[in-house]
């Protein structure tokens, strides 16, 4: 059942704006303090399994990552971490909570000129607070009738979020970096999916299997193309 | 303006559940943890100064609370709070996480017999997880018809979720455990608030002036009163 589009929602995080080169810096930054116990690689793949483990307790977002670096830099090294060290992390993470956003390029106009014709929303997972933060300080706002911070990005809830925005998931698009948590749930709700590659993916957001390329799936590569593949496909 | 109540907005917690007693207990064993170095009220004040400082990038909730508790003890000791006292503040904080929902005396029922007459919706303040992952261990979510957590909660936040839920402040009246934070802000948008004090206040909650006993607002020992005043004023 193919109807014309008439709501967009939007991943926010390295979909409309710079994200995961924010916690890229994290691991360089992480990975130097903690070298003289550790390779980096090590280091990476122990802080992954820390944030795997936490996720249940702990969520999403930069507080949770900043307590999971935390507790991995104290087990990694036996508790011979310094609490100056582990200051520091507490520092690096802050800094991350303080960074301005910086939207990814072509965003804002393309955004502009979509809320004319089409109803947007936002559905971006993670911290409440820094969610909120990012979407006033992004400008963009405005342009979305809903904005809807989320804790997991799973069918259910965006069932949850289409239900409350009285959305019909047949004329329902969703653009995101993640095909994982953006675009698959929404290919088996019946709805269409565009992903954008951002130039990182979390390890955690990866998925082996890519959709099969459908005439509800797309992938562009840059959110500037997405006007005109709105008009061709509706 | 005086309408019946058609909507009832409640807190959840300390109005709904137990949730200040977690922190005392998570309080007294943090003060024992760092006694040998400074007594109990500089601990206390300090930690409260930590977590005020914090606040505008952290916001509300156990994380944000942890890694508070982590940033008081390296400074309060001069970085020599050993890393195994520190993994014990994170153990504390994920226990606090996992804690089940011991919901107050007579709320199940009153909850109940509210659902059957009017609208009830929830508006809390907090961790989006760790507050999602209450409503639902409560079994009170389908009482209720929004629930809405919030990053906080001011007048503009609650205009926000008032306009969402299309509720209309002359006919509407929240009930909760904090003055500041439930009560006055519906107060001066003029609506009716009903505050049902909890055993501990968090400091930060505290109001020096309590409202000016007035027709909209009504202070209730507990909340099986609830159901008699809401008969008598409406």
């Amino acid at each position: 059942m193919k109807r014309p589009i008439k709501t967009i929602g939007f991943d926010a995080d390295d979909t409309l704006w710079h994200n995961e080169n924010l916690f890229e810096e994290h691991h360089r930054k992480y990975c130097e303090l903690l070298s003289r116990f550790h390779d980096a690689e090590t280091v990476e793949q122990t802080l992954f399994q820390t944030e795997m483990n936490n996720l249940a307790d702990y969520g999403y977002g930069i507080k949770s990552f900043t307590l999971s670096s935390i507790e991995t830099a104290i087990a990694l090294t036996d508790g011979a971490v310094s609490s100056d060290e582990l200051r520091q992390i507490l520092d690096y993470g802050k800094a991350m909570l303080r960074q301005p956003v910086e939207l990814l390029p072509e965003v804002a106009e393309t955004i502009q000129t979509l809320a004319k014709r089409r109803r947007l929303i936002l559905i971006t997972k993670g911290d409440l607070r820094d969610q909120e933060r990012k979407i006033a300080n992004s400008g963009l706002g405005s342009s979305f009738e809903h904005a809807q911070v989320v804790s997991e990005k799973d069918i259910e809830t965006y069932r949850r979020v289409l239900r409350k925005t009285n959305t019909d998931i047949d004329s329902f698009l969703m653009v995101g970096n993640s095909l994982k948590s953006d675009i698959l749930p929404i290919l088996e709700l019946g709805g269409r999916g565009v992903y954008i590659p951002y130039r990182l993916t979390w390890e955690h957001e990866r998925v082996s299997e890519p959709p099969q390329e459908s005439e509800r799936f797309f992938k562009l590569e840059s959110i500037k193309q997405l006007p005109d593949l709105l008009d061709s496909i509706s």
